[in-house]
């Protein structure tokens, strides 16, 4: 019995893939550390506003004063035979800042930060985007560099 | 319209599947941290032999060597609504050290370790686990602390 070669996907359909994934997926996966390398990983949900990824959680959390420290974050979408990666920069909010992006956060993710107490915004913009289902899409999982969407 | 309050699971049926969605998957994210506190957060392949998590990736990976700085890693199964996160202690361990662990975790994963220049193993072993599906589970998440698996 011969296995069948593993698909690869074009750069144009991951690049789709990906933000189709973006849109409709409620949760991510959170990777953050603190000063001495102490690693901390939980699920959140995040909307996806704009081409940012908009992250709440608690002010005072571990992740917030992890990513509040770094200004950097490495979150995960899965399955984990269906992979994205996003990394950026992000920035802190207060929830009530910006009425709009509230909304459009709280109609994403099915609750309204700005009544959660303490709650704050992350708001992210991906710097690299990286994509793949198989070790053979490895080679070309790199959806976004340096903030920009790859063309083939 | 009512939305039905979520079922929250008995600590017996978390800890049966946790012990389940352990024996059955395949991979899971593992977060590590180098010691200035950059994050990293990969899929991996797992095994799950005699209580402890076996994983194996190339020993020069940014991974290994985070997790050989802290002996200690986090890894977490998803998807995002069905939680279980496994921190643990880990000790590296060549692969052609123990034949039959090496065939366990060939066995699980699907391709054999030893047969993958560079690679080495992981060994975790668990010092807590949570598991939860819904908030509302947050409170009892605990299904082992300091190694050892909770009862009622």
């Amino acid at each position: 019995m011969t296995a069948k070669p593993p698909q690869v996907r074009s750069l144009a359909q991951r690049r789709a893939d990906v933000q189709q994934k973006l849109a409709s997926e409620q949760d991510a996966w959170v990777a953050s550390a603190d000063a001495s390398g102490a690693v901390h990983l939980v699920p959140l949900s995040f909307a996806w506003v704009g081409g940012r990824v908009v992250l709440a959680t608690p002010g005072s959390s571990r992740t917030a004063r992890n990513l509040r420290r770094t200004g950097w974050v490495r979150l995960a979408l899965g399955p984990t035979r269906d992979v994205v990666i996003v990394e950026g920069t992000l920035h802190e909010q207060a929830t009530n800042a910006d009425p709009r992006l509230a909304e459009q956060h709280a109609a994403a993710v099915g609750f309204d930060a700005r009544e959660e107490p303490g709650y704050v915004f992350f708001i992210v913009t991906p710097q690299r985007i990286q994509a793949w289902r198989t070790p053979a899409e490895l080679p070309g999982r790199d959806v976004m560099r340096d903030g920009i969407w790859l063309e083939e």
